[in-house]
């Protein structure tokens, strides 16, 4: 039964502001009789006797209502009518028309207003039936259409536009955004996911679902870590940009299987697709080993992996660190396509040119051979490519153009000993319409920048339609033996810092060293790529407190008092555990194909973190401040006082 | 397999510290065969082959591997070994003591250490079962002990005695307190629940699990919101309080059937059994009506409530707002036991004694009837609850002992006629043995006060050992027919102020008075109350952009200029919607059976919002400050650089 009468509310409302009262007229009470219990998904418990995606030809003859946005009109006779399952047409028979209440006003309805029809479905006319339309075959005869809310004429973004609408416009009225079936598809299917792994966590591998605290202390090294005044003078929460302490507390106090679809906090300032606030699919076991955590892995992506994607193929492939630095230049290799790093040292060191000339030990001689790409590359694209390079490698680097096998083209190759060039040759593969990129100095500064330039051909490529990488492929990659510690970028020489967190555990095998040479630490820590994208790290925790606060006093340097009680923790009978996260949003855009996570998150803020729609973040009166015992310390004061 | 071997990492640790050197002795590296995918939960993708909670007679004579915790220690052969699962006893035979590396040592072992047990299962000796303990039947005769990792020898609290530990050390030592049978079970039931829950709508019903953000910008009336900081200086995102404009700008989307388990955050300073944040089942649908919305919640709760509590009865009884405020003096009656708020004006008005005298038209009289609870009241009981009245009513109330029929006895009840005594003991059904609690004045503070006085009767009775509420009752109840305005408490005289939200619809019937009387609008609000606890609210809310309009700057004088979004989102296609939230802390803390919420979450924070475990919140270095253009601006600047 409507319990709303939409027309009541809009007629007294109109006599009050004296406006619309021709859309009243359309808008008169009616009583609907739905049986709403015996209606399955998506109708149950809703006005509506079924979606507008599902009738068919065995529904002619049934009575029917259905609510949705009027997506088009023709004449002023036929409508179709959207709503998030589908699109139906409805027909207002001519002979009829005179009768109904609201035929001589369909015109007056704008599009995108959102109407309630009821009406008796009907096959459509011969020779037009639309095949393509999942409705295709009927119509539905209306004996009344309602509008149920009038929408205003002009929409900044019309509905059939959405793909080519710039993306701040897309961002500024989401509200619409999300109407379009991309983003209905991304976020239903962001939804199915996560429910087939909660499932595959808790129904069938008992799992516990539990929620740790947004509103932490600070951590070690929390310069990234949002902040959150109390009304105690000078205290703050933190945002934590992972449940990590939780988690591994958790596993102190015997919950031995933890999961958690948790939201994270990162402040990076503005960083290409990055967002202030982040889902990660977070899990934690105690008694458990690296191979059991890749086997839980694996058997979960592909308990939830989507029906219409090729089948997932397990165990995935594992890479030593250093293999994919050395292959790949990345410690994320994007496995799909070959073009891998090639060590030519032998042939070009000391053969003449003085780019290959160095008496320094870490010097090496490096090529990519990007197979087939001379036809595709103009001279343009090799000065990009330049260009490029200069920005990560400062000696630039060498293009070769292989016109065929005797026929290279470049600006030192006459400078090559044929030998050189030869053995160059073999050991790239090289041959007619490839193109050689060769990079030589510092070994990690050789490979970043030729994993660099591999990619960036790829897209190049890519941009003019020659297929390197199959949309279709999913890659999935361990990446392991990660160095537990490296050089701190940011500290003082001989500073180490974690490449990845403290609590990460060496290999047993490893630990003498941990005393002796910690830069030679292998750490138990383990990446998830896919193609190309780091979607997961976790590892095997440290369990013994004199080793965990040995780390972070001797080795790391960081004041442990701040994590006293998980060191109390460890010694109160802490079990052996590891864990892992992998991040939902990346995951997800991969497998939606979309470039950015902005397209997988139903309300995202920009890379410098507005919220356009609701035009956060936002000023704040000097008496809520006051409540927090803050006051703005800012360079210019005049902004605080305006509205954004 | 056992990737990690625990033995290698202590000895060479130990070598380096020259500690613990006893311990390593029983730590010697050992690999155990495990087919981990042939497991099923809870054993799968972990080391032990069974939990400490499923061995039987069934499994004697097998090898079985268990990790666990030392709960008990017998002589130096005998252990309880505990998991998350269970308890199961583990016997070193006695011959074989001197092969055992281990036995010897078995003293040395603190309990709560970590152990893994290898041995074979075996019936215990005739006369030693225990058919209390789910495994009392059988032994483990190990054949190694393993210690995984040592506990100190005193834990602050003892596994035994959590239930009688203080809050603030089981706080302070949560990683403790978690392992406690009561807080697995509350987590454990917490997390099945939910799943039910997600199982429900997700997979029966098609609702989508939209996450919705959390760094936001500031609402009207916002008074409450978290603030955090941010790189733009004088701008602040807030932590909302609830998805509400998220859920709503999702139906104008066209996501029209959403939920989510939403993290909220409201700071209301200290009040006793809130938290900074909170949980909430966040609900929303369009094309949906009231009663639809009662069927879903209804069904939802249903299907996930726990197996072994009675089953639920379904549709829930609805009560109205007046007659709940009436009959109980509350807006979320305790329906478990009657003791209602009975009418005895027309028997007391006038009738001789002073406070029965007024001529002020909202002079009513009431009493409630504590049954029986005459004989289990002392004079000191008596004078708490007259002290309770005044902390509520400062004119003080009426306490009548019914001694039997004809004998009464209070201060006044000599200046009484007997025709109006006997009309009162009518109306109230009052019996020998009875106790009358009687108040005079105005309607809503007699009826507030004597609600009041209702509960805390019945908590004295039960706290006396007598029974007034089942414990094992659940009693659901909507409460309907709100105002949906009330005079503003902290605003100036005539001011209004919504009841629950300003997003909340009128009842078609009372738009008119919208623009004439506000205040005697009814609502399109409801309100679910379980056992006397609200558990949840929701409502119609309000799909016109102009009424919309017209409540923010009318009615409610708020300024509308941060709800641009959101009246242009209405402007644009907004279906009619509702929906509701559920507080899941509070709901299962009733079904746990515990006091309070904090005893089902993981990591609590006190009243006045610290995290005792981790001692949160705390200072902040002044250069994290200036990286949000914040100072500090407080009374005691002195705090500023102290640690909690």
């Amino acid at each position: 039964m409507l319990k709303i009468c939409n027309a009541c509310r809009q007629k007294i409302f109109c006599q009050q502001l004296k406006r619309n009262l021709h859309q009243t007229k359309k808008v008169l009470c009616s009583e609907v009789e739905i049986h709403h219990n015996k209606k399955r998904a998506p109708n149950s418990f809703s006005w509506r006797t079924h979606s507008c995606g599902e009738l068919s030809a065995a529904q002619v003859g049934e009575s029917v209502m259905l609510c949705g946005w009027i997506q088009h009109k023709r004449y002023n006779f036929m409508l179709t009518v959207r709503d998030s399952y589908g699109v139906t047409q409805v027909v207002l028979p001519k002979e009829e028309k005179e009768s109904l209440s609201t035929t001589d006003t369909v015109d007056e309805i704008h599009l995108e207003s959102v109407v309630m029809i009821t009406g008796k479905v009907q096959l459509r006319p011969e020779g037009l039936t639309n095949p393509k339309m999942a409705t295709g075959d009927i119509e539905v005869a209306a004996s009344e259409i309602k509008v149920l809310n009038p929408s205003k004429e002009k929409l900044p973004i019309h509905i059939n536009d959405f793909q080519q609408a710039k993306e701040s416009l897309r961002m500024q009225y989401r509200y619409l955004d999300l109407r379009s079936n991309r983003m209905q598809h991304n976020l239903r299917l962001r939804s199915e996911i996560i429910m087939k792994m909660r499932e595959f966590l808790c129904n069938q591998h008992g799992f516990v679902d539990v929620e740790t605290p947004s509103l932490f202390r600070r951590t070690p090294g929390g310069a990234k870590e949002f902040l959150v005044p109390t009304h105690q003078p000078g205290k703050f929460y933190t945002l934590p940009q992972s449940p990590q302490q939780f988690k591994q507390l958790l596993m102190v106090g015997g919950l031995d299987r933890y999961f958690q679809i948790a939201r994270c906090y990162r402040d990076e300032g503005s960083r290409a697709d990055r967002q202030p606030e982040f889902t990660q699919v977070d899990i934690e076991m105690s008694f458990t080993s690296k191979e059991d955590l890749y086997a839980m892995i694996e058997q979960l992506l592909e308990y939830s992996w989507p029906r219409d994607k090729p089948k997932l193929e397990t165990p995935f492939p594992r890479m030593s660190y250093s293999q994919a630095m050395d292959e790949y230049g990345s410690d994320k290799p994007d496995t799909r396509f070959d073009w891998k790093i090639i060590d030519v040292t032998t042939a070009l060191k000391g053969c003449g040119p003085s780019m290959f000339d160095s008496e320094k030990d870490e010097f090496t001689i490096r090529a990519v051979n990007c197979k087939g790409a001379l036809e595709h590359l103009s001279s343009n694209d090799f000065s990009k490519i330049q260009q490029e390079a200069k920005k990560h490698f400062t000696a630039g680097i060498l293009v070769i153009q292989c016109k065929d096998e005797h026929t290279w083209k470049s600006p030192i190759v006459k400078h090559l000993p044929e030998t050189s060039r030869l053995e160059v040759g073999r050991l790239a593969g090289a041959s007619g319409g490839d193109v050689l990129l060769v990079a030589a100095g510092g070994r990690s500064s050789v490979t970043k920048v030729l994993g660099q330039l591999r990619l960036v051909c790829a897209d190049m490529l890519e941009s003019k339609g020659v297929p390197v990488r199959d949309p279709d492929v999913y890659r999935f990659l361990w990446v392991e033996d990660f160095p537990l510690f490296l050089p701190s970028e940011d500290g003082a020489d001989g500073d180490l810092e974690s490449s990845h967190h403290p609590f990460t555990a060496p290999v047993p095998q490893h630990v003498d060293l941990m005393y002796t040479d910690p830069l030679k630490v292998q750490g138990q820590h383990y990446d998830l790529v896919l193609n190309g994208s780091e979607i997961g790290g976790g590892s095997i925790r440290i369990h013994n407190a004199e080793l965990q606060e040995y780390v972070l006093q001797n080795i790391l340097k960081e004041d442990s008092s701040c994590l006293r009680h998980l060191l109390d923790a460890l010694r109160s009978g802490c079990p052996p555990h590891g864990g892992i996260a992998l991040g939902l949003d990346r995951l997800i855009s991969i497998l939606c194909g979309e470039p950015s996570i902005r397209d997988v998150i139903a309300f995202p803020k920009t890379i410098e973190g507005n919220d356009l729609m609701s035009g956060a973040p936002s000023s704040v009166e000097d008496v809520d401040l006051a409540r927090y015992h803050v006051r703005i310390d800012s360079p210019k004061e005049s902004d605080v006082s305006e509205e954004l």
